[in-house]
């Protein structure tokens, strides 16, 4: 340890004491906008009692990647979990955990990445704490946020809700997160990649203002992509799905690195996009109003839900007019995307 | 990674697939009392709309010790931070970070004391996430924590409300939860030392039923122990405090452990008691309140607020009648605590 060298995080930091104070003041409080912190607990009046509450944990490694970082990536995973329920984002907590030896601006680039991706989405940041462990005993930052929005959708998007003729979209080009932190990570020359790490609210607030209950169920493709999310949604509606290959998109970067690789997308984590599930009919209107908006450009209607099935399960028509399994993912792990 | 190897956790346990739900539904859910999740967030009816919310993060080595583990401990943490702010617990998320080849059994033993801790305090883990991380890049376990309370009083304890003249208590014995995880992370035969970790909601209720608003200030002396939560209550409140040092109830385990090793259990962390500052008067009704219930047995009048100050500072009166000031923990981190 390394006294009174403020460059990087000591153990002291987590102490409790007065450098813990030091740095709350100097860079923590500052960046979220709070002046100070006088209680052990935020005081929140809402004027709603029907809430949702998530929380999500974060580990990527790197933890600056294109587009994006662990910071900005924590506020954006637990915003778009409280957009799934239906919720309209509102407050965040966030946990830090540190190691010893972190450059104190790294530290400072996270928390400033924090507040700014929760100034976009119009959250605020009200509690934390901060941990230090010793070095060697985690790997330079990890956070975990934690949410609670106000529900305004009455009944809540659930996969209950799925029937069969359903229609499913995706808010836009899937897999680049996933690839892009991978290549970051491997030092991977690929071109123009950059994470899709993005709040998803104001797209699905407008899905929401337009179709209200047309929509049965949301889910972010993040860990396992959009081939697990789909398979989850399968299995948890008791209903057999079908995806058009050709109406996936991709964009060509990612087809192209995922070509070199040897990977699939379709199991490359996205934490910018969102699959809906509407009642038949409704998915043109859904495409209309998420293309209008940034963000929703290129969201496309990708399949159907076909049957109620007692064998749950997502099939992926191909370009060429096949028919195969889109399998869960297994023992594939690709660890700390998110 | 031991492919199909269900004693440790693999990094398939993090990927978001058939080995995460695997480890979900066999091992998480069940112990939280859900069935399953199918939603990325809980979703929540409240009879308020005045809520306190709260985070913290435990690292604490060793994850098991006398008294409790890591995972009663981030349930007792966060409870008792909503207590502080004069708020009911209601719901908690838990967020783990795993690290590869952690024991499958420790995991279920953390998450089981979780379970325990939450039911004793009527508290409900609701929502919740998990991320595995390499070998080496954490220590075994982490958790964070977020809580969701109640507010039932009105103003809440604040430390703006602390006046000169008020009385100072302690809920109960200090230092032992510090000196008890000191002790078993360095092997040091101590005996009769046990963490105070417990919920302290059920004292705080039952002050807030008998007291009320008389209540101005309470704060749990975790991190930094008594001497710092005193100190940053005279910062936060701009004043003088007086403690009595024969006041102090210390176990004889700790006084003893703690002249052995040379520590002051003034700065050791407690996970189970509370500071409270009540008005001038209100002391001994306090007392007689807590001292009723289990856990409140050795609470104490330890001393006063002396004045207003513009050189904030808590003093200590010796036994012997003489008086010093009781500093800020300052350099001498002793980290992994909590």
């Amino acid at each position: 340890m390394v006294s009174g060298d403020e460059r990087i995080i000591l153990l002291d930091h987590g102490s409790g004491g007065r450098a813990t104070h030091r740095l709350l003041r100097e860079i923590i409080l500052p960046a979220f906008g709070q002046e100070d912190y006088l209680l052990d607990a935020a005081l929140l009046e809402l004027n709603t009692s029907s809430l949702a509450f998530t929380t999500d944990g974060f580990v990527v490694d790197p933890i600056f990647f294109p587009g994006g970082n662990i910071g900005s990536l924590a506020v954006h995973g637990t915003v778009n979990d409280l957009a799934m329920a239906g919720a309209e984002p509102l407050y965040l907590s966030c946990g830090l955990i540190l190691e010893e030896g972190l450059p104190v601006d790294d530290l400072r680039r996270v928390v400033e990445s924090m507040a700014e991706a929760a100034r976009e989405v119009g959250v605020r940041i009200v509690c934390g704490d901060t941990k230090v462990v010793p070095r060697g005993k985690a790997d330079r930052i990890f956070i975990h946020t934690t949410g609670i929005g106000k529900i305004i959708l009455e009944p809540p998007p659930h996969p209950s809700r799925i029937r069969p003729g359903d229609e499913i979209l995706v808010s836009g080009p899937v897999g680049e997160h996933g690839l892009a932190v991978l290549a970051a990570r491997e030092n991977i020359p690929l071109r123009g990649l950059s994470s899709d790490s993005a709040p998803v609210w104001p797209l699905v607030q407008a899905l929401i203002q337009g179709l209200g209950t047309e929509i049965h169920a949301l889910r972010d493709p993040t860990r396992g992509g959009l081939a697990t999310t789909l398979n989850e949604l399968a299995r948890e509606s008791g209903t057999e799905m079908e995806i058009r290959e050709e109406d996936l998109p991709l964009r060509p970067e990612v087809r192209g690195g995922c070509e070199i690789l040897g990977l699939d997308p379709l199991y490359l984590a996205c934490e910018g996009r969102f699959v809906a599930i509407v009642a038949p009919g409704a998915g043109t209107r859904a495409l209309e109003i998420l293309r209008k908006l940034p963000g929703g450009e290129q969201a496309s209607l990708i399949g159907r839900v076909r049957t109620a099935s007692e064998n749950p399960r997502v099939i992926l028509r191909t370009s060429i007019g096949g028919e195969r399994i889109l399998p869960v993912l297994t023992g594939e792990p690709l660890p700390r995307i998110c």
